[in-house]
């Protein structure tokens, strides 16, 4: 006897569309007992996908997937899916080097759509596949977005919107209404959509005209204008409210239950064939089901081991531990913002993420969090910036292209005093190719006015920070990774830093090796086993900022050695490397550079450590690189 | 007795503030004039600005600015602001070389409130300024942000907008509602709008409660949650119309004529202390006073030189003249799109800007005008790409910064082929710094699978085009320049081009140049006008693909000459030229490289080929960079 009656005998979702509408009830509840199990000894994220059990078994129940397309908003939220969609035996691998990917991707199997690392994406790709399915006759496919109202603050899920009313298509976007983000969801729409539960009477009222207009035909002719007419005739009938869904000539269905699966499948069903574009809004509770994960979502969005019976987190002892760089930026957030008034913590929908609940928590009036909206986020700080604050944002690396003109046009053109601090720069490792940050050096180095720093530990992130909030520093970047540094006495007195002046870590003579960011570390390290090995000495020198350069320092490299091995957890393309090679080149310095950091394609999942070793930069391969060039 | 009674005595708004209310219907009269007439001599952006002559003047008069802060969105339109405020007699220098700046900035008057060159970012720069005043105690300072239903299609307005209810601010958000971008505005936001419409009863209703519950005080104990409160009470009241802006706990007021002055000044007058956040919603006419630009506003936009009396356009006589990229592109996309029927046109507001109107006009149902929305324009893309389609996507190279995420997450990590065009890119003239494109290489370049080009003349570009569009190339960036190239006979056959490979355009002993883009041609000139000083001859190659690099050319180069000058009209930091670096250095190729690119500082505006000297990529600078390197 199988420990899962259904799931066992699902091995696609065309095996559960055989069951009976009254077996799906089972078939959740065995779903929603599975990833509980296999997240509690494999950690991921759970609380999103525990919401949308029901959700997902609707949709792989009245759609015929993976004809149809389902685009999943963020793909946290999808492990249910993988197990329906053949993925169960292989699911002790999720996140793993190897394993199966974090977030769906196609290039896993034919059952994920598109790729969903970043938020709000969803609407904008489900609405380009369901007008190319109709360029291309394919008028029976539906395409289905799957979008939270977290994701729905952010500015493309808006622009994905506006657009579907002007486009012939008959998408279907289901609204997955939690309230939520990693955190609490912020801002207008979050109220407005709060709102729209009160008008449940017109809905249901207008949902069953739909159903009979249907019935007898009459979206039949010319589906898209019929349901214009139609939209707009209720509308006079019964026009005690105006809906944003609406005015944008998107029907609008809900909001309901989402949890009730039954209820859930029969709308879907009713509604699937309707022509046009349309929205169910349906609400639903993150962490359904594990009652821990319902009570504290944000700490249940991804909470490490757990017992799945007693739903107690394995909290792993920390005393005595380096702190994780979020949690030295919070803190010394906190001492900047008691210490300068000027100071405003800003975070698109990062704040337990980053730390910046801490100061939230300190100081509740100091810091905003901007729901996701990373270019907001930036434009908000610099309009601070131009009053005379001095706004801390703090975006994660990967995040941050979506900010990308916002820095240039918004901040960088005026030198605004925006302190614009890239946590999970670098390999971040189990989250994969979407939420690595490599792109940021080479990206932001060649924008004027920047400052661009990346600490060698802890102690230089708090000077950093402390040395960007200084009068007269103009757009400053600080770039630091996700999790801890090596420092457990972190907490240095709050001095200023050079800008553009680097230091020499350890002196040497056969061979330089200069970094950006803690992985200088790992070369001193290496540089440590050379010497132990051999006679030759090796200089290491943190260059702390990649932009401006320090010449001094670069001048001496490029004069005392003739092999500098370059070291940065960026792309190799652009990045500080490059920066080093155009340096020298400009002063005729002769020396050679070996460029160590991440190759030209995109780095999978894996841990931080096995994907530091694939791509040559942990401490083994940087003794390797030593050695050649010695 | 001066031209213009009025005019000729406002030095500064100060001024207009003496004036009485009656007048001013006679300022805004002088006002258009003077626009009309300035930019009839000294082209320039017009149908905006005369669309807010009313608007411009009732901002002023009402408000007390510099004090108080007015955002505008997008400079276009801030013709009349500049005359209004001290620029009147350097208005004539608008646009030229050390002239008044494009868009107004905060660099040149203190009127100037924040950097507009790129769409939609008003009301997220205002809501920081806001934030900032009351943060700083200044409860009397008032914020403003003036935006058009064009931008509001932008998510980054989406994303101020959704955040303006949840943060305590005074900010007044003008929609200036005129129906059009450059083109046509586009999507559901403006079917909202203009439903809107005919809400005017319950509005006008609402307003006069408001007026009384203004006039009684009870919006003064506590503004904010007043507001609220009135909201709602009058929600429950009148409850015939929800509108989103409402919803959002944002108090809406209109529509309301924009050109009666009279109204506007008292309606602004009323609501300008009103406590928490509000929008007043005008409607305008792009193009007012002047009967061809009201016909005709997207010709109007930037329409050159005309007779100010007759309204007629100075058409140059373009024949036998070589035509503009932009125009090979729209001719060349359609002949491919007839060709392939994969093919589809995607454009985020600017058909007539890139050209995109000739495959509109030709093909309608194979083009899409999404809205100023660079984000949306790329993932759409990216997502019928998905299902077999082969978008082209123009977008502005200074827009597309917009998308970069998009271009990354959502189209290069599946490789999807999207055919990125990236139209204006290197420096584009009179529009500045905010313009300019100069950024695109040195951030997409380390970007995996992406296929990198650029054309050397008009012919380049169509090969380009045909070969990017044959199956297999996945995602595919072609950049070319804003204006004409020099082919008068560009229309060559589509044939495919080897992709990652350049070409020598002449051959040479003693120096090479390689360039990419049409760059090379000036590169060309320059050679010539060397050896026929000199006995020396040089080589002369053209990348073409940025990336994948040609090795096989690079290594030849590398080989052949000691001294190599990289030419391009992007960033020397991380560019072309840099990744020639990076080659040499990985494979020990000694050549010496000199770079000619854009310095690391925002260039102004000026004609292109006064920048290109300032930049030093005129042909007499690239001349002496032979000489020197001879």
């Amino acid at each position: 006897m199988p420990k899962f009656k259904y799931l066992s005998k699902i091995n696609s979702p065309a095996d559960l569309r055989e069951l009976r509408v009254e077996e799906l009830p089972a078939v959740c509840e065995e779903l929603r007992a599975d990833i509980i199990e296999e997240v509690s000894h494999n950690p991921g994220h759970l609380a999103s996908s525990l919401g949308v059990v029901e959700l997902t078994v609707a949709l792989h129940y009245v759609f015929s997937t993976p004809y149809d397309r389902i685009v999943w908003d963020v793909g946290h939220q999808a492990y249910g899916h993988k197990i329906l969609t053949g993925r169960r035996d292989k699911f002790y691998t999720n996140r793993k080097l190897n394993g199966i990917c974090p977030f769906p991707t196609p290039t896993e199997s034919e059952y994920d759509t598109f790729t969903c690392g970043h938020a709000s994406n969803s609407i904008s790709a489900a609405l380009g596949m369901a007008v190319a399915a109709l360029k291309k006759g394919e008028v029976d496919r539906h395409v289905v977005a799957v979008i939270g109202d977290g994701s729905m603050s952010g500015g493309l899920a808006f622009e994905g919107l506006n657009n579907t009313s002007d486009t012939p298509n008959n998408m279907l976007i289901v609204l997955n209404d939690n309230n939520m983000s990693i955190d609490s969801s912020v801002g207008g729409m979050k109220q407005y959509l709060l709102h729209l539960h009160t008008s449940s009477k017109y809905n249901s009222l207008r949902f069953r005209l739909s159903r009979l207009l249907y019935k007898w035909g009459w979206l039949n002719e010319d589906r898209r204008r019929a349901a214009i007419r139609f939209n707009n005739a209720l509308k006079s009938l019964i026009a005690n409210q105006q809906n944003i869904f609406e005015g944008m000539n998107i029907r609008y269905f809900g909001p309901m239950d989402g949890h009730n699966i039954i209820e859930l499948v029969r709308t879907l069903q009713r509604i699937k064939d309707m022509g046009g574009p349309k929205l169910l809004h349906i609400h639903t509770t993150k962490g359904k089901g594990l009652a821990p994960a319902e009570d504290d979502p944000t700490v249940w969005h991804a909470p490490g081991k757990f017992d799945p019976d007693s739903g107690e987190r394995v909290v792993q002892n920390k005393a005595n531990q380096p702190p994780k760089f979020q949690d030295v930026f919070g803190e010394t957030l906190v001492e900047l913002a008691q210490q300068n008034e000027k100071i405003i913590g800003v975070t698109p929908a990062m704040p337990t993420g980053c730390s910046m609940n801490i100061l939230m928590k300190a100081l509740p009036r100091r810091a905003y969090d901007v729901g996701i909206a990373e270019g907001h986020a930036m434009t908000f700080s610099a309009g601070m910036a131009k009053e005379g604050m001095i706004p801390f944002c703090n975006i994660y690396s990967a995040f941050s292209q979506r900010a990308y003109d916002n820095i240039i046009h918004d901040a960088a053109i005026l030198n605004l005093p925006v302190v614009l601090c890239l946590d999970r720069a670098g390999i971040v490792g189990a989250d994969g190719p979407t939420h690595h940050g490599v792109f940021d050096m080479a990206a932001l180095r060649p924008v004027p006015n920047l400052t661009i720093a990346s600490p060698y530990d802890e102690q230089e992130l708090r000077r950093l920070m402390y040395t960007a909030q200084l009068p007269g520093k103009g757009t400053f970047v600080i770039r630091y990774p996700r999790g801890s540094g090596r420092l457990t006495d972190w907490r240095c007195p709050l001095e200023e830093v050079p800008v553009g002046k680097g230091r020499k870590i350890k002196d040497g003579a056969d061979l330089a090796i200069v970094s950006i960011g803690p992985l200088g570390n790992t070369a001193a390290d290496a540089i440590a086993e050379v010497e132990k090995e051999t006679d030759k000495t090796i200089a290491l020198y943190d260059l702390r900022f990649l932009k401006p350069l320090d010449e001094e320092l670069l001048t001496e490299v490029g004069r005392r050695f003739s092999h500098i091995i370059t070291i940065e957890d960026g792309t190799r393309a652009g990045g500080m490397g490059s920066a080093i090679l155009e340096f020298m080149d400009d002063h005729d310095l002769p020396a050679r550079i070996h460029r160590l950091g991440l190759p030209d394609e995109f780095v999978e999942h894996g841990s931080v450590d096995e994907l530091y070793r694939i791509v040559g930069l942990d401490k083994d391969s940087i003794v390797r690189e030593i050695k050649r060039r010695l």
